[in-house]
């Protein structure tokens, strides 16, 4: 697949590690300051500590080269690899100050992605040989939406809509507004939204039961979306489409019930936590001089 | 004491909103444009959905006034207070289409925010009586530092250094170096830091056992960073250490092992998952029209 | 339609409007500043010389009163009316420094805004009748897209895709990549575009031939796109499509032929010059004394 | 003339493409990576597709290397040269992921500024050999000034003052604002402007007949500006001027009668159009695989 | 006169206030957030500590109301006053928090500002009666220009050209580059200079000695710049002038010269250290509770 | 020592430089632009024409080589060193048209931080030998305070806290604050201090007589700040302390008596004239061609 290792582009990620390295007094490290001469060379080993998914060694790297573009950064684990306790992931080499002003948003990139990359994968694994893809939210870390949905790929996951103007997702308040203004009832909304909105946009429209379900197939909805249901639910659901739109389920998804969900029958289950949720995977930096 | 409920400062909070507006598309919101009628009104109720603790209210105002001014938010539970489910936190009412296009950014601060609230307050709880304090560290999410240690404050927790060039933290990189660099030992660094660095900054310095923290002490260090000992090596440094300098506990530690820690008779301790790992607590807005 | 008269959000006019203000060095306008007394009262009014559709009210009031907030700004057309020669189209009054600093951004944006509503209009006058939708493209004016598209809407075109990362367009040349790199023809290209790509996004084909047209159905396009087609291969392509994908036409298009394209039976014309050709709609700003 | 090539500033150019690559989710292109391989190759050719003045390589150059560094862009043609449908204008190669990223903003930026050049030179040919000189204006879309005035110097026009703190150009509102504010007369205006602006500008007043011109005179304005005069009305200035101040045409100026302005004496004419109203240069990016 | 109480723009004010509140962690005090209640209140006065002119209250304004809404500030004093020891400069109440938070910020403008408006006023004042007026130059605070541009005008001086893109200067080094380069002598160059730069310049040149001061004239400049003459020297120059350009004197002027320099009969005499050396005037906050 | 020539991190000086080139019109320069070829090259010599301390050639080639990648910068003389009249600093040699771009800008930095660096190395021989360091305070210029702290360590002086959220200083203002509010004394205002704000952080309380020097002691403050008092009360001041806090003295401290204060016994003196105050070095630009 073209998809697995697409890097994000520099400038975004340059931008990004440049606002963490002034937010964490990179360059103005008074510790090292006092401590560390300048000529001083150092080395290090970027090592994971426990077993996961790599994710966000391209975003280390800019950090550990934005103090000075003598370091050099060698990465040892393609993007997307599980790696176990132990696992050397990368090199750093250079200016040992440089290192370790830059050590921190190193990590704290590399620790967050890498997490949401190894829960990602924990969900696509529990999913394997049934249809459904697992897709992130827009429940995202305000600020790093364009990593995190990066992450998510990285661990063999989907991205669902990446914001608010990039395609239609009707749901229940705005069917219930429609219904207030006069508007109509859920064929009416969808008609609206094909109207309105741009025709490259596929028409998800969220439904909660049956009947909804029914309309919005009537309504020719490209996409429904399941809110909470339970896989019985869904079951049903699942039989009522009969292939005529495509169904996302969303709500409550956890490691427990999600191959439950998936054998369901559903086309995409799309899960919140990968992204607010995902603990950080352990990973240290191992520095020694030269 | 008056910490406890200080706000952030607002011009901070509107810049930080307006960017995860913006990256959210608010404003842009194609479905919310081709459904809502401009002129229609909205009312919602935050609600949570689980036990936990509330942070980040201004925040979510922030973002629910920021596309409309003439919309209201009414706080109804304060920052740091214990919520359970079903518990209305704010109300928000004014022109429908805002709240929509505003509703996941205030929602993606609230939910992170008490979570790591929520954390906190567990390793504090799990600590009281003892005479440690809960404190975070520099693994915050890279662009939302002073939202973070905010968060931890609202849960009762304190926080640890700003960033590297607030004050000194002589890790063991740091030593190694400035043996190699024939600076000398352990004294021999706590005085170079004391020398360069503002004298504003107490001197703490990280040990890897007794060798270790005695020279720290004999170094005068102001406090001493224990990294990754079990309780009984961290119970025989306090003794060690009898006063002369104090002591905070870092590494591994965990809401199974923290009171042990702390019982150990420990001054501080720095939990990284407060800020890295801490799941999101659930909450949700509910909107009705008016 | 609920769509026709939503706001661009306020706070990213705010911003582009700032920028604006200082790129024009207004609040440093040596000449006022040398001539008018900073107390003298200002009144003026927004008149069109041309006839046109007007776009961009909510932009010249954001610059007149940036510069003080005691200025007041009164809309008398409402945005996407047409206006003749003559037409009054807000009154706007305050300190007289205020407005004549502010007096040439307000009228940029008016003027770029209601030529592109103005063209737009034309275009969608032009095929009135017909069941084609009129486009804008990603051809806009670097920093303005939110802004332009705004206008189009304002004159009754719809937006396309917002840009790269919203939704799939497979060009020629991505076919022809996918071919040297062995994914294979039209159907393998759809097919990786489907498995990689959000599953909001609808998946557009451009192609330039009949043969290519029919592949592109095979492999279940949403939609087609014509580029640079006469009328003639238009139809022939429209009735190949019966109803199996949706036709858009690109390339060429102007008001001249836009009709006969419309009438060929495409779904939809993108016009690129809506917004890379527009001349600017002739406004000014008559300013008298209290 | 030294001026003819120099270039936009790197960094200005810089800073200007990457906003627009953002906008355009440059980098995040969810066509390109499903279907495109990070390592395929791509080769491109900037053609001009009709006759025009070229403006805008450095900066489509900048927007093609911005996303990959690897990219190399060769110019063919020089700044300001005449180019004929066909004419092959620079050479791109690369990844072709990073080509086909980047193509849509370079063009925008290209296609633009090439308008505007031919725009320009065409204005010049048509006042060739009077005295008189085509300027740009104030009326440049927000956020592109200096960037729209390279293509003006490119075209062969000239630069009127870059914005309001630059120089004084008193015009009709200030007059009037100093009359009812009892400074006076022209006289006295300009007495004002002189005292209080820096000597590094001279004095330009906008005058509406020729009693109002004999004023300025009197006045020793440097420059006066005749607006929407008819080419009878300004040779009758130019003779009343006679020499003891420079004049400057402005106010629908167009191809047809820019000629008559021009042979009426006056020595600068200021065009809006040029930058207001000019069509983009139809220009196109040639791909095609190594 | 109309200038001189013209303002920084609001906006432009903003910003600068915002980014260093930022810088000095405004917002985020630490102290006043351990000690201070949020609903205690405060009350302060700026009083001055010294003779001296005052400028820069309302970005002092700007600072304290920056962090809390409901802070009220009232100018006691006009911008430009003299003010003595002991003087009332301005009241702010509100929040104390808040207050104590933007102290700094505020102080640090505002003693800033009115430094350069105290020393610009002995400057002004030492060539009182003379036809000479005062000048700053381009040896500004970098980032601050525009702030630093008002103080001089505060203090009774004129401001130079704002940048190098606003109006000609020709140093000796064009001049050198010009005749290395083939372009010729004084002549060509002003030549030169006046066929490519906007026509709302004046053009200056620098000249070292009689015999090029003759070449200037001869070229028809419109002003020359006397470099580190001697009151001896300038008094030549001016007669050899005669009225034909105007006369600027700049380099080691110091307020023991000053005055020599303008009863040499130049017009303008611009002065680096108003800017680059002025200490700042010793202006303190008062603050006490309600 | 290793603190003494750390440098400020390159993204901060680009950031910076970037910032002063943009609001010089750095690049647009229209007299370089009409004299100049672009092919034109030259060499520079940065010339010290008065005795100090340098500070800021880091800064000075970042700017040389902003606007051209092919300028070269060779430094002569180390920052931190002593340069008299007629030193040579820096060679810069490139396109002559990017160095005479970005001349005013290197200059502008390069005198502000060798005059700060020069009046510190004053402060400091002056207490030479004595147990007294100078420090700078928080009275920076607005937008520099990363580069003035640099410069007054290039001249040998110690650097304060940060900002406001780096330590605790609890000025009057506090004590009389939580007096107010029923907190206490200074010692229960130092117990709340210590208890809120991180451990890292030193408790520093000014005092203004003997009185409350007791009292901070007793309260176990860490450093006590003396304003404003004579060098007579300061030395009882320090008698009293007898070596259980450490004293700052701070307030009205000039060249004529800041020995009498270090001879006091004090441990730190801080000066706010060293970023306030201190008059630019003279340095300029030698520009010869090649």
């Amino acid at each position: 697949m073209a998809d697995a290792l697409a890097p994000i582009a520099p400038y975004i990620v340059q931008e990004a590690v440049l606002a963490a390295l002034r937010e964490d007094g990179a360059g103005d490290d008074i510790t090292t300051r006092a401590i560390v001469r300048p000529d001083q060379w150092g080395h290090g080993v970027f090592v994971a500590k426990e077993l996961g998914v790599l994710a966000g060694l391209p975003v280390a790297a800019a950090a550990m080269t934005a103090l000075d573009e003598t370091v050099s950064f060698d990465t040892l684990v393609a993007e997307g690899e599980r790696v176990a306790p132990g696992s050397e992931l990368a090199e750093v080499e250079g200016p040992l100050a440089a290192i370790l002003n830059a050590e921190r948003v190193a990590l704290n990139f590399l620790q967050r992605l890498s997490g949401i990359a190894t829960l990602t994968r924990e969900f696509v694994d529990a999913v394997a040989g049934t249809g459904a893809r697992i897709l992130d939210t827009r429940k995202t870390t305000p600020g790093l939406r364009q990593f995190e949905r990066y992450a998510v790929r990285a661990g063999g996951g989907g991205n669902h809509r990446f914001n608010l103007s990039t395609a239609v997702l009707i749901k229940d308040n705005h069917i219930e507004a429609a219904r207030q203004a006069g508007i109509g009832d859920v064929a009416a909304v969808v008609a609206a939204a094909r109207a309105a909105a741009p025709h490259t946009t596929r028409i998800e429209v969220e439904v909660t039961d049956a009947e909804q379900l029914k309309e919005a197939i009537e309504a020719r909805a490209d996409v429904v979306l399941l809110d909470n249901m339970s896989p019985g639910q869904i079951r049903d659901c699942v039989q009522i489409a009969a292939g005529h739109v495509q169904i996302e389920a969303s709500g409550g998804v956890s490691l427990e019930n999600v191959r439950a969900i998936a054998e369901a029958g559903v086309d995409f289950i799309s899960v919140g936590r990968l992204t607010h949720s995902a603990p950080a995977l352990d990973i240290s930096l191992e520095i020694s001089g030269l």
